[in-house]
């Protein structure tokens, strides 16, 4: 695997930088290096600087007319000494800098070395499109079911993090998340028939069973998560994945929708109904995309199934409005009229604030 | 202002990657845009091209000879049509090497853009050193007190965040960590007399006010950073700091360490000590950095105004262990000798989990 380094470091000069003097100025530095130049010149005296080292790295150097200059660093399968020659070539150019442009820098700036295609990938876009780093130190697992990737990384402060197809799911510090979606401390569950949609790594069945119920039902699709999550993702999962049948618990390794056509023909009937299948999409396609459609026969036959009066539901991050409102719409669509409060809540693992929402059956007129 | 886009797309190829074929190929792409071209080959036979446009942006395509393929985007002045030219290149030479290399590859990663020197920086690093970006829309205020550069910037789903000399500090979002460093819940301040050292955006002193304390004195030496919180800080704040004398709160501008002087040579003391005024520093060398013996001498004169045993005082990252354990040697080295359990917590805006510590006086035997 050939990692790549990326590191930046951004000058904002206070008087309109002279390209030629920093040009100038900064080439010893790489030629010292044995790095080969090649420079593009604009017509506005704009220029670009290319230094390629044997080793396979190279530099852009870009002197902006206004007083901008950028310096990138690309280098490959670096380990800690190449770390240490990245680090001293940038303070070399930030000392080299600080002398050619006699105390006109207004600002220096110098972003953490992104690394791409390292053995380990720590940086991931958010759901609404922010890039975000992760502490992640070890590779726990990682594999495909016949239904998604599923990763298990550990990360320093989080602990071991629950990824499904590139999707931040659930981390051990995250206990957060199934307090908010059980609802817990609001609801009673001592004695009551609670069913779990997409249980993933049992959370909420253990944080449930310590409350008494009658029973807690979990069903979750693929086994392929519930194996990892019971060795890796002890804090939230310890003792309920266990045993697939237990006093007061179940787990079934099924596709929901059957099970719930079956209940629903039974006429089987549950006090609390926990839908935490899937985020909702952020597609804003509802008509191309089948996971809308997916999302509202769920609701709907939970709905059926369900004698009480609340489904609780997860959402997506708070940022995206327009796929939330989308989601509302569905809602709006069930074959019984619901109101739909929301709660943020933050997910220490998330990185950003989660919406959840709680379905409610309104009452007859 | 010249913003730089930096958009970056990398794929991972199953087999070999033919570096030839891939350059000629992805070359009319560039060239379809006016691009010039620069090539540097290495002996191994990896490549560099860069394209350089009329309009200053340029693109680095560089192609290393096991498989890896990755095209670095930097762009200038972008506004909403130049995101949709970038977006189109991008898409153009994913397609292109999906037709090229026939299925071969094995992975596909955009990492979102980064916008370096724009009107609003959003990315900034953590204390440990990773990159994040935060969704800010808008820069509320920019400006330098005497004693550090005071930010107020709008997040999407964090609301205004307090950034002081470039940390984050607080957000209206952050309730969470003012109910933690108060304790609250476990600890009763109705009647009491309380000390809040660095008040900041006064969010302590006004939870501490609902609960009826006797008097909640916040010392906080910089106005201009009680200024802009009071105005832009809002679902923190609201109401103390309004006027700097109420019936149960006040606020002195004063720097802490001659008012807790002043108040042990008088001999008050009080209930509770609230100690929130920096973060342990991150510098690992306590002999060269002043931060260190400044924090000892504020919670030895802490320790001194203080007739009940706890005072809670702010920590820093949790993935900081080398800064916190320098942290826990200095509060070793306190006139009086104390525990100090430590809480983690997870305060929305910080993207990281936190410590805070309890320094308790160790009972007398």
């Amino acid at each position: 695997m050939a990692a790549v380094w990326h590191s930046t470091l951004n000058f904002m000069l206070g008087a309109k930088a002279d390209g030629e003097t920093i040009l100038k100025g900064l080439q010893s530095i790489f030629q010292e290096q044995g790095m080969a130049e090649s420079v593009h010149t604009w017509e506005d005296h704009a220029y670009l600087a290319t230094y390629t080292n044997k080793n396979g790295s190279f530099t852009n150097l870009r002197i902006c007319p206004h007083g901008l200059v950028l310096l990138d660093l690309q280098s490959y399968n670096s380990d800690i000494q190449g770390k240490e020659e990245i680090d001293n070539l940038l303070n070399k150019v930030e000392e080299r800098m600080k002398e050619l442009s006699q105390a006109s820098i207004e600002q220096v700036k110098c972003l953490p070395t992104i690394v791409q295609r390292g053995a380990i990938d720590r940086y991931w876009p958010t759901p609404d499109g922010c890039l975000v780093g992760y502490d992640i130190d070890e590779v726990v697992g990682d594999g495909d079911s016949p239904y998604q990737n599923i990763k298990i990384l550990h990360s320093k402060q989080f602990g071991n993090i629950l990824i499904l197809s590139g999707d931040v799911n659930v981390a051990e510090s995250d206990l957060a998340y199934t307090w908010a979606i059980m609802d817990s401390g609001k609801e009673e569950y001592t004695g009551k028939d609670l069913l779990i949609l997409g249980g993933r790594n049992g959370g909420k069945s253990r944080e449930i069973v310590k409350l008494k119920p009658k029973m807690a039902t979990m069903v979750e699709i693929d086994q392929m998560v519930v194996d990892p999550c019971k060795k890796y993702v002890h804090k939230t999962c310890c003792g309920v994945l266990g045993n697939l049948k237990g006093d007061c618990s179940q787990v079934l390794i099924e596709d929901c929708i059957p099970v719930l056509k079956r209940y629903t023909k039974e006429g089987r009937e549950f006090d609390y109904v926990i839908n935490d299948l899937t985020a909702v999409p952020i597609s804003t396609s509802p008509e191309e995309d089948p996971t809308w459609e997916f999302l509202r026969l769920i609701l709907d036959l939970s709905m059926k199934v369900f004698k009480g009066w609340e489904v609780f539901s997860t959402g997506n991050c708070v940022n995206l409005t327009e796929a939330l409102s989308l989601y509302e719409e569905q809602l709006g669509r069930l074959y019984c009229p619901v109101e739909f409060p929301m709660e943020i809540i933050c997910v220490p693992s998330y990185l950003e604030l989660w919406v959840l929402y709680t379905v409610r059956k309104k009452a007859k007129l």
